[in-house]
C-alpha cells in the first residue's frame, strides 16, 4: 500500500508559516525566508521552470520528496488561500495551467466541485468527508507511488491525529518566525524515529518514520 | 574573547521541559525523554559517575560540549528547581557535593549569596545584576576556555536578546512533549547559521552560529 509521507518547511521555532498569513501574502510575515534552500537549488527551479540555482544537498533533497509520488493531498487553504480566499469554479489554484504536482491532487474542503483537470497530469479533486476519504482516494489514485500530504498545517495535523502518516520529512530552516501558523500542535503523541538526516547551510532536513503504537 | 555558548535538548515541537514543572518532576512530564540520547551514551554516563553506555555519535556531541568550557552561567531555577524552589543556605545544588561542572558557575537571582565552593572545582557565584554581569564575570573566570550557557530556557533567551550569545547547540529529540517550557520564544531576530550536524538515532545535533548584524 502506498506510503503516506510528507515534507514540509519549519522554522527553527516551530512555524510553516510566519504572523499576519493574508491574500498578498499567504506565507505571512517573513514565510519566504522558510522556502530559501528551495528558491537557491538546481532541481526546485528545474521543477518551477526556472534555470540556474546550484547543485547543493538540497537539490537531493528536492528530488527525493518529489520523485515517486502517486498522488497529493492538501488543504483547502493551499489550494486557494488563507481566510475567505477565493472559492469560486473560476478559481483554478495558485499555479497556473501547468501546475508542478503531474498526479491527481486531493483537496480537503467543506464545498464540493467537479475535479478540475489542468496540463501536465494534474487533476484536482475535491473531497468533502473528511481527510480518512481524502487520504484512501489518494491511495486509490497513486498506485505503487506514495501518497504526499502537501499542508497547510492543519491538514498534516488532521493525518498524525487519526494515524495516518508514515513518514515527515522536515526541512528545519536556521530562521525564528517568532509567530504564525504552527506545524506539530494538538497531533496527539507519534513516535518519531529519524530515519535519515541531511545538512546545508541553508537547512537542516530530517526524516522522520511515524509510529503509534507503544512507546519502545 | 571566550565563545558564549549553549547547548541545550530540545523537543521536535520546541519544548526544554514538558508541562507541569514542580520539585518532584522539574523536567515535567515527559522531559526525560528529551535527554535519553545522553542517558544512553557512554561519554554521559562516565561524566556522571555510571558505568556502561555505547560509544555513539552522542557520545561525542557530549564530549564536544563539555571540552573547553571554562565557566557556565545558570539561572536561578536550573539551581534551586522551579516555583519557589528550596533557596536557602543550606541548598548546595541538584548535583550533590561534586558537580559535574568542575569550573566556576554563575548563577543569575534576585537573591545574593556568597560563593559555595563545591568539591571537584564546582564554584557556584551568585550574581544578582543582571545577564550581561554574569556573562561579564563568567568570560573573566573562563581565561581561554568558552563561558556555556546551562539554562534554563528562560536566561538563554536573556543572552539572545541581549545579543549575547554567539553559538547554540540544539540536540532535537524526536519527542513531542504537547506542552511546557519553550525555548525559541521571545527572542529577537538573531541570525543563525547551521556549522555543524551530528545525527543519531535518538537526537539531530545542530550547531548554529548565531549572528545579530544586517540579515544576508
Amino acid at each position: 500500500m502506498s506510503l503516506v509521507t510528507c515534507h514540509i518547511s519549519v522554522s527553527l521555532d516551530g512555524f510553516v508559516a510566519g504572523p499576519n498569513q493574508r491574500a498578498e501574502e499567504p506565507l505571512g510575515d517573513g514565510g519566504e525566508r522558510l522556502h530559501e534552500w528551495a528558491f537557491a537549488n538546481a532541481a526546485w527551479r528545474e521543477q518551477h521552470g526556472h534555470e540556474g540555482g546550484e547543485r547543493t544537498p538540497d537539490s537531493e533533497v528536492t528530488e527525493e520528496v518529489t520523485a515517486g509520488v502517486g498522488a497529493y493531498v492538501m488543504g483547502r487553504n493551499m489550494f486557494a488561500g488563507p481566510g475567505e480566499g477565493p472559492w469560486d469554479s473560476a478559481w483554478r489554484g495558485w499555479w497556473g495551467e501547468d501546475p508542478p504536482f503531474h498526479v491527481p491532487v486531493f483537496v480537503l474542503t467543506h464545498h464540493g466541485r467537479e475535479p478540475l483537470e489542468m496540463d501536465g497530469g494534474t487533476t484536482f479533486h475535491f473531497v468533502t468527508d473528511g481527510i480518512e476519504s481524502a487520504v484512501s482516494a489518494a491511495r486509490a489514485a497513486a498506485g505503487d507511488g506514495a501518497v504526499s500530504v502537501a499542508g497547510g498545517a492543519q491538514v498534516i495535523q488532521q493525518t498524525l491525529r487519526a494515524g495516518l502518516l508514515e513518514e515527515l520529512y522536515l526541512h528545519i530552516a536556521p530562521v525564528l518566525l517568532g509567530g504564525g501558523e504552527r506545524l506539530l500542535e494538538d497531533v496527539g503523541d507519534p513516535v518519531l524515529e529519524p530515519v535519515k538526516v541531511v545538512a546545508s547551510p541553508a537547512a537542516t532536513h530530517v526524516k522522520y518514520r511515524v509510529t503509534y503504537g507503544e512507546r519502545g
